[in-house]
């Protein structure tokens, strides 16, 4: 199969700097859409990965899933994009597209095994996907979503990954007007998860361990901030809220939380994973009929619905834009949590 | 306020065994029925209220929340009964009334807090109310339910706690035709979810420790036993189910269990207390958006759904019927899995 050589920025081991390689593209196929990137947002999976610290990295890596551009070649079976379209990719890049989840446009609980955005295994290439942190990228169409072009390039492109991840949870568990949903968390899935389910019509509340977080909370939509380490405030929070969107990255004590659920309540963890340390206790969960669950980022057609909600409310992400060759200390910077709320890569830095 | 005094069976102590006891029960109100009671089936939970296994047992405690029996007397403000019907009293004979979940016939979650069979508190006597080891009992028509005359009295009584444990999470969950449900523990409850869910049009599978108790829980209705302790097995069960009902009542791992739930399935822990060891693992939660719950009885209205359900398919309970004498051996022998499955007094031995 014919490529083509584009500039990435990415890493060969573990230890090293991310800095610039060169990567191939497959050629535009039937169904294929060439992406020239304009911004590619930095997710802490992306960090997780470069550093193998989920131990399945093969390198080289390229990472970036939250991949904003504009169309530059379209195969000749391709329906849905045209050159000049403003388009995103998400997570995913394939899937088995003939399981049951498939069918129900739950891709990313594909059974046959989804591709991942990077990581993933390019059945055209025979090697490992890479992705946003690079010039261009050739994606199937099913797989490229329709960017509204009202909405700001730079800041849409975290919805791809943290806006999604948020949503699909709280569409699922049917958040609209009147719901009482609270966030654990304030980082780029917590910011976005509280933008959307304000826009959904929930009243929402923020955990948050200090009350620095709260006038942020607030502006982003929060109607009230409860600071988790106060007993009485959690006390007075017990039975409250239909959903828990649990966007809190490493293990912390979900039993506070799950106790805060009102009955048929359900806590969904997105953040992290891992054990529960500590365990959960049942007798709230059976006392008031309350779950506890997990749910991963959104299927395709989920992810159009959420741009699509997007464009229309005028959302996206809180970012700070940086140059590729910031990358590293942004890495840094995100492990301390030292961003409001999500780096995003202005890939013109990489064509210079 | 006038009071009969009836004989009962209890304890007036946490390490004494029962013995016949003395209980006042009140005169019948405007809206009471009184209830001569036929039989009551024997739960965990009154051996454990007996023993103060919980630490919030008052004494001297009656226990019993599996009542089955003909109406003798009504108050005059009743609608529902007449003297003679045949009627049961489950868990509950009271609630707030006036909170969203009494509103919404989920009596079992008041959060004003419901009145239990035996343990509460009585506020026309402003003692603790006794249950059905005893001759009559004296309920509001609100909390009493109709038995189907063609039910066997004695088999009918357990699906008062054991029977709606388990159907009201099978309902809550929309198990129905083509459903593939699980059943965890095959002993009081887990062998109602057999008979329930087989009835409800599901496919039922049985996990069990050992195989051998293939064929009994294939005369219930499951369609196969998946031995837990065999990982082949295990591995094949992957992703298989939509509801499992987790009747352990003791700490076990639920993990092996979490990973044969299918996308978007739910484990619902009914029979277990307390913190869950090991802890999960929250990985297979998020990949597949699954689910761990707990659930408690089932509301007025449901479990006369259940009763009318049970009349229709001519479902009860396998029951051994004891007298009111052998409640200390039958407790024994309970502790140790040996019934199949309840207990149920006949409480004509009481009264000779
Ligand atoms: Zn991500
Ligand atoms: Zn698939
Ligand atoms: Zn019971
Ligand atoms: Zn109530």
């Amino acid at each position: 199969m014919n490529t083509k050589n584009v500039k990435a920025y990415g890493t060969e081991s573990a230890d090293a700097d991310l800095k610039q390689l060169s990567i191939d593209r497959r050629e535009v196929l039937t169904k294929d859409v060439e992406i020239d990137i304009l911004f590619c947002g930095v997710c802490h999976s992306d960090l997780h990965f470069a550093r193998n610290d989920w131990g399945m990295t093969q390198f080289p890596v390229v990472p970036g899933h939250e991949i904003v551009g504009r169309v530059t070649q379209v195969g000749s079976g391709v329906s849905k994009y045209k050159e000049g379209d403003l388009v995103a990719v998400g997570c995913l890049v394939d899937s088995c597209r003939t399981c049951n989840n498939c069918k129900d446009d739950l891709e990313q609980y594909c059974t046959g095994g989804w591709v991942g955005t990077y990581g993933g295994y390019d059945k055209h290439l025979d090697t490992n996907t890479h992705g946003g942190y690079s010039e261009t990228i050739v994606v199937d169409e099913a797989f490229v979503l329709r960017v509204p072009e009202n909405l700001d390039h730079a800041g849409i492109a975290p919805v791809l990954c943290a806006g999604i991840t948020t949503w699909s949870p709280l569409r699922h568990w049917k958040v609209g007007k009147g719901s009482k949903v609270a966030v654990v968390g304030l980082g780029g899935l917590g910011h976005m998860a509280i933008k959307l389910a304000h826009a959904l019509g929930a009243h929402v509340t923020l955990f948050s361990r200090s009350n620095n977080k709260t006038e942020d909370a607030k502006k982003l939509g929060a109607n009230e901030v409860i600071i988790s380490t106060d007993e009485a405030q959690m006390e007075q929070a017990m039975g409250r809220f239909d959903v828990i969107i649990d966007t809190v990255p490493y293990a912390h004590d979900l039993n506070p939380y799950v106790n805060t659920l009102t009955t048929n309540g359900t806590l969904v963890v997105v953040g992290y994973l891992g054990p529960l340390d500590p365990t959960i206790v049942t007798v709230p969960m059976i006392m008031g009929r309350k779950a506890v669950a997990g749910s991963l980022i959104g299927g395709i057609a989920e992810t159009q619905e959420l741009l699509d909600f997007c464009g229309k409310h005028n959302i996206t992400s809180d970012i700070e834009v940086i140059n590729i060759q910031d990358i590293n200390t942004a890495y840094k910077r995100m492990l301390n949590s030292d961003v409001k709320y999500r780096f995003v890569i202005d890939m013109k830095s990489l064509k210079q």
